[in-house]
């Protein structure tokens, strides 16, 4: 297992990264705002770091700030929705929203094309964001490359960047990360602003508690950033707050990735193609053949498709409990388990197109 | 002798530095335009990289760039000036000139109030600038800070830094900066980025020859940003040059240091305080008593007020050489020589204090 904020390889043991991070695990009692949650619910959200300074915020409707970033490539997809649904979730109980989009990590690590970012950003995540309930009400949303139009914002912004460097050493990069090169510090320095700068007086101009909902291979990102955080003199930064997320696997149960369309169901993608990609490269738990099926059963912890319900299509517990218990037992199969993906996909896909399309027209509102 | 851009000690033998940083001595056959410039005429400026490029587009008219920065602290004094002398060389002969203030890095290392360091650069920096012949033409004065107001040109500057980082290693710093951590590290990056942004097409547009004047302790600078600009793919940067100067010393012949004001001869200093620090402090090449001076001689080679006449004050060159030659045979007395470089220094800063209140009315056509 290699979980790094670069890598993710191997199989997965989320004990395991619980005890390597040093996170925690969720508490047992949450909100029920939070706890009625589909992702909080099913686990999806497992750890934590500091996240008792949020829920005290939740419950005594103090402010708090959600900060978060998305990388402009490729489609929207499945993967990207575990976040997408944190933020609005978040805006709802009360946050101030600030959504980074990375077009100045982007720019650099991968395509040099500012505009074709920024279309990428407004049409591919942007109006899934809309659609998905994001409201222009507290919400910063921001280019990082354009964190500039006004000229002390972007100073504070940039600055703090750079000012976060002169707060930690190589040893440190070293020991946190395991592999590090100048490129990759800069990045990680550029992440410790985003996470940061809400706090300081030319945005919400006081420590504020920020909760950081990420992947467990990005806490190293995380980490630096506490560490760097509290170093500070000049500012007084309140810690930050962060959530940890298993990886939502891709349709043959690796990497949900970009670049793979056969690897993730898009937020875009039609009724037959959903229909395809699920029943031809969906892993599946079940056995190999019919009778197998029916005597041994399958494994929906294993299941794409039953991790797909499990994670987002189906909130009715005792429905997902059946579909579990009729999937291990060996009396649904594997086709008609798929069956029903397809059918809850669709039927989601098919209301959020609709609402994609209202969206297109909102986007001068949010930018 | 310890030469790094951070730190400046020990006997200075600039022999051993040409060899040491790998620089070259200038040409023996400079342009009569530079070669009538009292820095060049002087050897205070002294050994270059790729000057070559510099002069053909000199000598055949061809556009070039100018770059320096000023770092926004305390007051300008004649340490200052032999890069100010330079700029204003370089801007008459048609450069176009990029001047940063490095208040990033100023506010980051050194005083975390932005209005204040803008102010220093201003009062301290512009108008002294003006005031010794810096015109609008073909100027682009601006703060690191600020390099931003344009959203797309503020993005190429920053993002130019990050991509930078991105084709360096940790290897390479240490062994070219010898000590080094991030904090040097990022200040290190936008420098690079400082020095090779006026070519990126939201600036000048195309690979153009520039010109950065530095003392021999920033060669560090110029060795990291030149190995990163041929590195670069995705823009074609034209090589960097570079000139490099010796150090001014200051009155005790140790460091100019705007911390300490007896080191320095401020350009706002009044004929008393002139007076007084080169009668007081000025470090003399001249024995110990009279008898002795005149049977001996004095050393003008390390006497601060002939250097200050040399560097500055003295352009006629049979002038200085009876300065030099009457004091190495004990002529001309350690009194007089003080006496002569109070006279010269007091009569420039009679003239150039009236320009500074009249480029006080003209600070707005700059920024």
């Amino acid at each position: 297992m290699k979980v790094t904020p670069w890598e993710v390889s191997g199989n997965i043991n989320y004990d395991k990264l619980i005890k390597d991070f040093g996170v925690k695990h969720l508490p047992t009692q949450l909100p029920k705002k939070l706890q009625s949650n589909i992702l909080f619910k099913r686990k999806t959200i497992f750890a934590h770091r500091d996240f008792e300074i949020i829920l005290d915020c939740i419950k005594n409707r103090k402010p708090f700030v959600m900060m978060t970033g998305l990388m402009p490539s490729g489609k929207f997809h499945l993967g990207h929705r575990v976040v997408a649904d944190q933020i609005i979730l978040y805006q709802k109980l009360g946050a101030k929203i600030y959504l980074a989009v990375a077009d100045t990590e982007a720019y650099n690590s991968r395509n040099p094309n500012l505009e074709e970012l920024k279309k990428v950003a407004i049409k591919e995540y942007l109006i899934n964001y809309i659609a998905l309930g994001l409201s222009t009400k507290n919400l910063d949303f921001y280019f990082q490359s354009q964190r500039s139009k006004d000229g002390v914002k972007s100073n504070a912004y940039y600055s703090l960047a750079n000012l976060a460097s002169r707060h930690a050493t190589f040893n440190e990069f070293k020991s946190i990360y395991g592999e590090i090169d100048p490129g990759k510090m800069t990045s990680s320095l550029l992440q410790t602003a985003d996470m940061l700068h809400p706090q300081l007086k030319e945005f919400e101009n006081k420590p504020l508690p920020t909760i950081i909902p990420v992947g467990i291979d990005q806490d190293p990102h995380l980490k630096i950033a506490r560490d760097i955080s509290q170093r500070i003199k000049i500012f007084k930064f309140q810690q930050l707050s962060s959530t940890y997320h298993t990886f939502l696997p891709g349709l043959n149960s690796g990497k949900m990735s970009s670049s793979d369309p056969n690897s993730y169901i898009a937020l875009t993608d039609s009724a037959s193609e959903v229909d395809t990609k699920i029943k031809k490269y969906a892993f599946s738990g079940g056995q190999k053949s019919l009778d197998e099926h029916r005597k041994k059963g399958g494994n929906p912890n294993i299941d794409v498709s039953f991790i797909y319900l499990k994670t987002f299509f189906e909130p009715n517990d005792n429905k997902l409990k059946k579909l579990h218990d009729d999937y291990s037992s060996g009396k649904l199969l594997t086709s008609e388990l798929k069956a029903i993906t397809v059918r809850k996909i669709n039927s989601f896909l098919k209301k959020h197109q609709k609402k994609r399309e209202k969206a297109k027209k909102q986007i001068d509102k949010f930018i």
